[in-house]
């Protein structure tokens, strides 16, 4: 008998009413039925982007939406500055290259986040810069990067502020029109609570006319093409269509909770994560942790990727562990999405019991004392 | 109360196993548990596409798989035949000209499919063409490809054929390895039977030698990194996961029933469907109409727009009209899928209602009559 528990940074647990509708018999996307969804799944996107302007749905991963930023803005040999500091930096970088851009790579500690005075260097040595391209959640770090101030520089330039957001919408703040963000994106399976499959892009009038300009080859990612097909209601290919329902019930339990108390529980539920492994003696590996994914630093003489295998093997509880660089010597724990006080409790339990089969002096009990004493204390 | 029914060339009816399973919880995609899974989709993709070799797994819509196609095989100015011969042979054509390929384009009246003589005379015409672009089932008119003479004209050279065979694949037969047909498309909500969301390639080893020495630019579509990843029963990004859960119950439902009796299915469904619409003295539009999806002319006096709607709205049974210039014109009847008898039967039914409320004379019952007539000839 399993009951499984997923603390992962996404894919993450789909909330019941999310579930159901996917067993509904499906319907045809080209009938006016399905346009209504797909106006009341705009609009409800619109909202948690915080943004007046379009959002474009893709049918793909968040990496598919990350190229169609850069296929649909850009034109070769166009410079960017690429902030890595993480796996999904590397990502932007790695797109770059791909498609022959000149690449100004800010490699980051990845135990850090971008120094935004650094940043601002960069840009003002490099007037002729056409996007900045960065995370708002590096999900491979657990770091958290300023996006606020960063657009505080970009703002009034001509250049675009481009920033995946796939694990952070719907987890902490981003203010998309407010702050002046270009380009946000997101994924279907994190915040917002949906199997993957979707993918988001919120695009600003600067964007737009950026997309006028640009040279770089597209098809199936060409923003022109789903604006044109957005203002009826439609994509221009076939969508996820059950997805889309999907995601229709998973907003609607956004909208009802309001986006404001959806980031005070991520913020409340992580602080009593971080509390509970700190109370472990554990360390934060991130100095920039921010409220969507906290990595923590495997004790030494313990392997990592063997606890986070017995945590979902043994205990139902499925943690993630380290990439690349931080391979087993970092576990990952969220409590993004649709994650309740009960499960993060578990969840503690089940990191404890994990530790102590793996030989880890501590207190038992400190960590889940940490975790009740942080709730209790930041109130229901 | 509603009851709805699809005889559209998709997206199809889902089977209740691939319903059912999509309610369930979703597991994380890094871990044996789902690698399981993926492999077993990947062994059953192989059995329905006839081949041995790799078939790649992407999560967007067909469309974007006939892209990887043309950005992993191809460079710029590379010479392409393209057939058009509807919609789809235009997305072919498209998708080639944002790529900037030599494109020879054979214009094919939509009412007919390529004479292969004519396609050969090209061929010989153009020894240095890299592809041949068509489709297998051109899901716009109905007309269905003879690939299998096209493979003999390219086997041996050194070009590749490339079919997409996206409302095709599971339907109606090709051979994939046998015919020798370098690359096979397929999308998950035609004859797959499962939402739309995931899109299939098989890849020949003349088609991985073409990678090789492919120049386009390409990130997210790379078949290099899917193939890397596929070794590992994975994928390079996170891939549809619910729908990969439920592509593995529909390939389990095409593998009971055995795919040569899934064709026979299909073959004996779409007759009765044409002797139905011959019976109500209606048009079939398409010269080579084959087992996929029928067209059939919209008798002169009747809006075939205002006919579809009411068929869906009225009597809950969607069927397709016609697209660009087949709008209105024609209208689209299909047993693609998980359609059976009964549903077919009753497709029959509301068709003679609704002709019948917009004017049009004819025998009343005759179609169903036709109808029942090929089934009970055909046998069981």
């Amino acid at each position: 008998m399993r009951r499984s528990i997923l603390l992962t940074p996404g894919p993450t647990q789909v909330p019941e009413e999310a579930l159901a509708i996917a067993s509904m018999p499906i319907m045809h996307h080209r009938t006016p039925q399905f346009e209504k969804i797909f106006a009341e799944v705009e609009e409800s996107l619109k909202y948690v982007f915080q943004t007046a302007n379009p959002v474009l749905i893709f049918t793909s991963s968040g990496t598919g939406a990350m190229e169609s930023t850069i296929v649909n803005t850009l034109s070769p040999g166009d410079k960017v500055i690429v902030i890595v500091g993480g796996k999904f930096g590397e990502r932007w970088a790695e797109i770059a290259k791909a498609y022959n851009l000149n690449l100004i790579q800010l490699d980051v500690p990845w135990d850090q986040v971008i120094d935004v005075d650094r940043l601002k260097k960069t840009i003002e040595e490099n007037p002729d810069t056409k996007a900045i391209l960065t995370t708002l959640s590096e999900t491979s770090t657990g770091g958290v990067t300023d996006i606020e101030s960063i657009s505080k520089i970009t703002k009034d330039k001509d250049m675009l502020l481009v920033v995946d957001a796939i694990s952070g919408l719907g987890v902490t703040n981003i203010k998309t029109d407010e702050w002046g963000v270009d380009v946000v994106i997101a994924g279907s399976q994190k915040g917002l609570m949906i199997p993957p499959g979707l993918a988001f892009v919120s695009v600003s009038e600067k964007a737009q006319k950026f997309m006028e300009n640009s040279k770089l080859p597209k098809y199936y990612f060409s923003w022109k093409k789903s604006l044109k097909n957005l203002d009826k209601n439609t994509t221009p290919w076939t969508p996820g269509i059950s997805l889309i329902m999907q995601i229709n019930e998973a907003l609607k339990l956004i909208k009802a909770e309001g986006l404001e108390n959806v980031f005070k529980r991520h913020s409340r539920l992580s602080k009593a994560i971080r509390e509970a492994m700190l109370a472990l003696n554990l360390e934060i590996y991130n100095k920039n942790t921010g409220d969507t994914c906290t990595a923590v630093k495997v004790p030494e003489g313990i392997d990592g990727e063997k606890m986070v295998k017995i945590c979902r093997d043994k205990f139902m509880v499925t943690l993630t562990g380290g990439q690349d660089q931080l391979k087993g010597k970092i576990f990952r724990i969220s409590a993004m999405g649709n994650v309740n006080e009960n499960d993060l409790m578990l969840g503690v339990t089940v990191v404890e019991r994990v530790l102590s089969e793996l030989g880890y002096k501590f207190n038992k009990g400190s960590g889940v004392a940490a975790a009740m004493k942080s709730l209790e204390e930041q109130g229901a």
